[in-house]
C-alpha cells in the first residue's frame, strides 16, 4: 500500500493528509504549551495509535476518550493517564475498576450521586483511589451539574467526604461553541465557560473541598483559546487534528486546514437527470450535516458548482448547483471526487481503515478501534 | 456471553431477535416459492454468514450483495452464485475477475458501455465468460439506464455482442416503494417496475437478444407481492429480514416484525430540562430519519410518549412529547431502554458485533463484514 498514489486506491477511501495532521497537533500542543496548560487531547475522533502518539508528541499521557473501547485500546498499547470523559455508566464500573488497578491514573466522570454511590460499591484493590472528575455543565445542556446549581457543590462535598475516592478535577464540555460563527462568539462562550468553571473552583476552595484540576475544552474553543484559559490547568480539544467542514463554516479553521477526504470515484452518467452518481453513500460519509450545506453533504473539492444531493446505502448522487447542463466530459466514467466532510468524527466512524498520504503518495495505513 | 440476558448486556448493544428473523425470513421464502420465483435475498442489511444461512434457507447459493468486501468475505465461507448488484466500478474489475474465476457464478452489473469496454479488456481465463446484469432503471431515479430509452437496448445488443461476455439477466431495484404509503401504493410502484421490466424482456426476445433472467426487488414490493411477480426469474430484497420503523410506515410488516433493536441505558437526570441522557449516540443508532420522526430518531419501545430529539458521538437526549415533567422515577439512572431502529441497514452497519437472542436470552453473536 505504501508509495501508492491516493488516485490509485480502491474507492470510497478515508484519507487523512499526514503533513496536515501534524502541523494541526503541533500547533495546538504549541499554544497550550505557551499558556502554560496541559492538553489533554480527544481520542475520539479518530481512534487510533498512530494519530493518539501524533497529539501526545509521543509521550502516551494524558488523553480523554469517549468509550471504554477506547481507553482498553490505548492502555493496551501502553498509554496512561487515561480520562473517560463519560457519565460513568453502571454497567462498565467493573471494568473501570479494572483500569484503575492496572494505571497509574485511569479517571471516571460523574455528574450524580447515584453514580457515586455505584463506585463506592467497587472499592479499588492495591490501595488505590478512584479518581473522578465532576461533570460541570455551564451553558452547554448536555451532561453534567448545572454550574449555578447546589447541587453540583453538594455532589463536590459527597466525593470529597467519600474512602476511596479522590476528587480529582473539574470537566465542563462547551459544545455550545458548535452553534458559533466567527472567533468572536467562539471566545465569548470560551470566556463564559471558563469564568464558570474557575467561579466553581474558587467556590470548592471556599469550602475547603480539595481539587487540584479544571479542564475544557471544544475544538472550537481551543482552536482560539482566550487569555483566561491560562487560569485552567487543561484543556480537551480532539477534532481539530483532522477538523472538518463544520469546523471551517464555525470559525475554527481555514477550509485547507482539514486533513482528510473520502475519494470517490464516478460510476454512472445519468443525462436525462442531468446527475452522475459516485460510489460514495452513507456508509462512506455518514449521513452528518443531513445535506444541509450549500453543497449538500459535503463539499466537493475543486467543484464548488457541484451539489452531493442525496446519498444512499453505497451511491451519492451529485448535481450542478445552478441551472445548466452538467458537462459529463470533466467527469469521465471512473474518474476521482474528492469529498471534503462535514463532520470528520461521523464519517472516520464509517471507516474500517484510514489511508494515511504525504503530498498525496500513500505512507501508512491506520486502523482504528471500534464498539464500546 | 450466550445464556445472558440482554438485560444484562454492555450498552448500547444492537440486538436482534432469532425468532422473528426466522418468520420474517420463511415467509418471503415461502411466498416466493409459491409463486415460483427464485428469491435471490441481498445481504446489504446484515452483512453477516448466519444470517445469510437463514436467508438462504442453508443453501449459500443465490445471494446480491452491496459490496466486493462482501462478495469475497461470502465466497471465501462457500456461498456461491453471488450477484454484485452495483454499477461496476472500474477500479474493481480485476478483483471481480478473481470472484468470477474461483466461483461457479459471480455476476456484475452495468448501465453503460464504458464498463463493458473496461470488462472486455479483462478477458476471464479457464474459457468462462463474464456474467453481466443490464440495470434497468423503471422510474427509480438512481443506477440504470432508463427503461424507455434506446440506449438500454442498444447497450443489451452490445453485451450480447462481445467475445467473453454474456447478458445474464436484467435487474430493477424499486426503490421508489419507499415514499409508498401503504399496501395499495407499494403495489403501483411494484406493477410499474414490473411491467416496464416484462416489456423490456420482450424487447430483447423480439430484438433475438438472448438474456434468461430477469430481477426486480426492494422489501416494500417483495412483502406484498403483486401476481406479475410470478413472471420474473429472480427478486432481490433485503431489509426484510430484520424491517425496521421505516419499513412499518411504509407498509412492508407491522411494527411488532421488527427483528431489532439497539439497548441504551439511562446515565443521566437533567430535571431543568426535562430531559434524560441515554448512552446511545449516532454511532450506536445512525442519523437515519433525521430525527423528523414523531418520536425523534427512534421509536422507544413502550415508551411512545417520549422522543430521542437529538445525539451526538455518544449521548442521546430524551424528552417527553407532550408538555408534563418526566417522571425520573420511571427511568432510573443505569436502566434500560429500547430503541427501535428508524434503518435496521444504517444502524447495523454501525455495530461491530451483533447480540442474538431468543425470548431475551442471548444464543449468538453475529459479526459483520465491513468496508469496500
Amino acid at each position: 500500500m505504501a508509495g501508492k498514489s491516493i488516485q490509485d486506491l480502491s474507492t470510497p477511501a478515508f484519507t487523512v493528509d499526514l503533513v496536515k495532521v501534524k502541523k494541526n497537533a503541533h500547533v495546538m500542543l504549541e499554544q497550550f504549551r505557551e499558556l502554560g496548560v496541559q492538553l489533554r487531547p480527544h481520542m475520539k475522533t479518530h481512534k487510533t495509535l498512530e494519530c493518539a502518539d501524533i497529539m501526545t508528541a509521543g509521550t502516551r499521557r494524558c488523553i480523554v476518550v469517549s468509550t471504554l473501547a477506547e481507553a482498553f485500546f490505548y492502555a493496551d498499547h501502553g498509554f496512561d493517564d487515561i480520562l473517560y470523559a463519560y457519565p460513568l455508566p453502571f454497567d462498565k464500573v467493573a471494568r473501570c475498576a479494572d483500569l484503575s488497578e492496572r494505571l497509574t491514573l485511569f479517571h471516571v466522570l460523574v455528574d450524580n450521586s447515584a453514580a457515586l454511590e455505584e463506585l463506592k460499591k467497587w472499592p479499588l484493590k492495591k490501595g488505590k483511589n478512584w479518581h473522578l472528575w465532576l461533570k460541570l455543565d455551564c451553558a452547554n445542556g448536555r451532561a453534567g451539574v448545572p454550574h449555578s446549581e447546589p447541587a453540583a457543590l453538594q455532589l463536590a462535598e459527597a466525593i470529597s467526604e467519600s474512602p476511596g475516592v479522590e476528587l480529582t478535577g473539574v470537566y465542563a464540555h462547551c459544545g455550545n461553541t458548535y452553534s458559533c460563527c466567527g472567533e468572536e462568539e467562539i471566545k465569548a462562550v470560551a470566556q463564559e465557560t471558563t469564568t464558570f468553571t474557575l467561579k466553581f473552583m474558587e467556590k470548592l476552595q471556599a469550602n475547603g473541598i480539595h481539587c487540584s484540576k479544571s479542564s475544557i475544552g471544544s475544538t472550537p474553543s481551543c482552536s482560539h483559546p482566550i487569555p483566561d484559559m491560562a487560569l485552567l490547568s487543561e484543556v480537551h480539544p480532539g477534532n481539530y487534528v483532522f477538523y472538518d467542514v463544520q469546523q471551517s463554516m464555525i470559525g475554527s479553521c481555514k477550509l485547507e486546514d482539514v486533513a482528510v477526504r473520502v475519494i470517490t470515484r464516478v460510476i454512472g452518467h445519468y443525462p436525462h437527470r442531468n446527475q452522475l452518481l459516485v460510489d460514495c453513500g452513507w456508509t462512506g460519509l455518514s449521513l452528518d450535516s443531513g445535506g444541509r450545506l450549500p453543497t449538500g453533504y459535503a463539499i466537493i473539492e475543486g467543484h464548488p458548482d457541484l451539489k452531493l444531493l442525496s446519498m444512499t446505502q453505497e451511491h451519492g448522487r451529485i448535481e450542478p448547483i445552478l441551472p445548466g447542463k452538467l458537462d459529463y466530459e470533466k467527469f469521465p466514467l471512473g474518474s476521482l471526487l474528492s469529498l471534503i466532510p462535514y463532520h470528520a468524527c461521523a464519517t472516520a466512524a464509517m471507516h474500517p481503515v484510514y489511508f494515511i498520504h504525504s503530498n498525496g503518495v500513500v505512507v501508512d495505513t491506520w486502523t482504528p478501534t471500534r464498539g464500546w
